[in-house]
């Protein structure tokens, strides 16, 4: 861990990241939105419900690293327009994925948040872009990497001149096949003692299950994460991706209630 | 999951083991005590602490698995005489260890459940033994073990006749080296879904770290966990096995009491 | 590695067991046979049919260790019996899995080679058990087994007394879901740096694929293996274990032939 | 599988790129070179050297995609400069790999084949890029990876237009600690069944130890490899990068003459 000299904890003070009305390592972040934009239909409905039931960022797909080059590759620009819109109508802050280093410059336009899949954690020209440009960055965590590793990337970031890098735990890549991944929650408390960096989990990659989905939240929570992105959509059945792990609103409603009481109780026992 | 006919949830109600004052499945199990019986003094100490603390069983081995044949290896039926003593001394009834089918049964007179650890998750000759006698059995989920084949060695032992199984999430090998294992906390849903089993999470031997220890026992509740099992040392320092995962005993007392309170909050919440 | 002391390569020669006509250790041993022995007639005749094609030890399961309570688990003393005839009709040696201490010594009277099998390599009980007969025994390395571990177990039976061990590799469980497991030949020649023990290697389990078995086989050769150990079956379509991974004896001798002359260039080669 | 329809096996032909005088999928090639080009007098000796002893490429990275962002990222453009010069002087053709999509239409005026390395296996981005020039692609398998995944990313080139993929194995990430990565071999047969794209192996990157590069080579080509790329430094012990698993020239062609040997062998024998 030698050379995580800007990422590390050490004499730091603890990263604050002010998105929206949100400060991300302070506050609690509640982060929902469908896995792919699809029209402007679905993501404003499901913008507005997510808002509705506490969510205070949205996410949503634009551009969609997916393993067959057959399957929905996202709309691209048209989507983050798509985006664009649903933020004017509910004020959410948004995040969404950069997959190439010529987009960079051009997304910060559109979003609020510049996410890096887990497919890219290592995608060094990727992270040297979003390096130098003045939006946060949430990295997810390499389905394959460890810890070290993953503090590494976000060296990279920081070192190019981006103080905001969010750190996101989304499941490790093992043997268990009953999961889609598997969830590493050890990795938050690690990461609070290595880094000053914020971390949040994301339960519907690792999981891959709806019913785990909940559990696994409040059990990020409990951990000591700073928030949570998760996937919603108003007809999971007919999601042009992910449709197994996507909650319906009135799901993630309950999921935010649960964990604000949660956060409220923790915040209370300190 | 067709083989699970005994173990599955379908059509049965929660396995309930009263052991001791409480009954696990219903009442959350806090068990704590030395990872291995090293003399009367210690193991009365440690078992003193942990009471005092607010254990309900005490843990402790008398045969060790260890990696190397020149390990310390336990003090065998000596090491459950002490046992025997420590539960005479505070009333907290004994979980321990068994490695050998032939050991089975004469065991039976010293501990209240006896314990099939990681390595021997899959040992079939020593499942269907414990499977014959009239003693709950924590099984160990293997470092190697699908959710599927964890089921299937429980069913072993419930097709013997014993239905008293508490199943024991505690770590999965992965490629991560931060942690020793990989906590598969996910496991715990998954395991509520399938299986009408009691299912607790053993921290320690999870993280092998004390500092991830009381994070991820909270997340472990927090998933719907049945208890905990935890590794307790007076001397960490000078621990005969697995010195860098023992709490001390006032580490415990404080795991107890967060632990204690997040239960109360989860329940009222329900 | 400190300690595999009776393991280790130095300062040692390389162990050679006889078995048979042949020296495990310096002659290159083919030994095959059905997964599991089902009757007289199929394993007399797989018998003869691998001696015809060239094997110099019979391999067959009276003990199978099963995922599933409710699949064959072997014939026990039954096929045992049937081995020791399927010897006498063709003078190969027989291996076959032993799963429980109290069975070592009996097994003793019927079988050439006692096999532990990959879920029991850390079941060290029995590993103490066989360390105390006078019979190699072949150490099937464990499907999440460190190398490092591996050889600890060896090195259990060694410091017993038993100084017959051969070592097999049978593949390691990881992500990839083509192969049932994956094939870690990388540990031939590590195991050949580290210790002086033999070293074979089973496809079979490895691959879980026919199709795989005779590339597989010449790459364990070239990697320096000291042996193959591969399941062959009169009728695959109704072997009661393992069925998509058996030889027809036609595919054996055909892989036979194969490995005998790859075997004659490298020695040539040296 | 269904999505590999222009890698797929099904009713094609096997691939055949020729490059330099040898034509990949149908000659055996040997890759040889330093890991990363340092200097002009280090690569062209490496070069000379590897030329002598019977490579019939050269491999050398002018871009290094490192862990840490304070580790030698390579020389660039100069770099391939380099690369370029000791074409000129050995005849060799050149890999080397591409880490941005920006670069690829230009790395293309100075290498042979342009490489995509393990951690940017699904770089979409990076992926449509090369397949859209007019040189043929060495696709290294992500170190975490499936063999599906991985046919599915060559699939995406060959979907854009350009029909040269050459796959590489290069280990997976597993939990062994012994070697750097696990190599594997069985992944070799399995795509030779399912596609008709050629397949060589790295086995240095795959074992990360100069002892296990040779044995690993043969076992390689006995599994029916199309071909072998290694790293050769005239100094590994002052290499930039890789030091532990950089054969010494004379280490590579005494490898060099093994695998030939060999692979008359198994030309003679099929």
């Amino acid at each position: 861990m030698n050379d995580i000299k800007l990422a590390g904890l050490k004499g730091r003070d603890r990263t604050l990241i002010p998105v929206g009305g949100k400060i991300i390592g302070k506050d609690f972040v509640l982060i929902a939105g469908p896995c792919s934009v699809e029209s402007e239909a679905q993501t404003v409905e499901i913008a507005l419900a997510v808002k509705e039931a506490g969510a205070d960022m949205l996410r949503g797909g634009a551009f969609k690293p997916r393993t067959s080059a057959y399957k929905f590759q996202g709309l691209g620009l048209k989507g983050l327009k798509i985006l664009e819109k649903a933020r004017e109508k509910t004020g959410l802050p948004v995040v969404s994925e950069v997959l190439d280093p010529r987009d960079v410059s051009w997304m910060c336009e559109y979003v609020d948040i510049l996410q890096i899949g887990t497919r890219n954690m290592q995608n060094f020209s990727l992270l040297k872009e979003v390096g130098r440009v003045n939006k946060p960055v949430l990295l997810k965590r390499g389905m394959q990497a460890t810890i070290a590793e993953w503090l590494n990337c976000a060296e990279y970031i920081l070192h190019e001149g981006n103080p905001d890098v969010i750190l996101c735990e989304r499941g490790i890549r093992t043997f268990e096949t009953y999961t889609r991944n598997t969830l590493d929650l050890s990795a938050v408390p690690a990461v609070r003692e290595l880094s000053h960096l914020p971390v949040i989990v994301d339960p519907a990659h690792a999981t891959g299950k709806v019913s785990l989905i909940p559990p696994m939240s409040l059990a990020a929570l409990a951990a000591g994460a700073d928030g949570l992105i998760v996937e919603v959509h108003n007809h999971p059945e007919n999601a042009l991706s992910d449709k197994d792990q996507a909650l319906r609103p009135e799901q993630f409603a309950e999921l935010a209630r649960a964990a604000r009481g949660l956060l409220a109780y923790m915040e209370s026992a300190r």
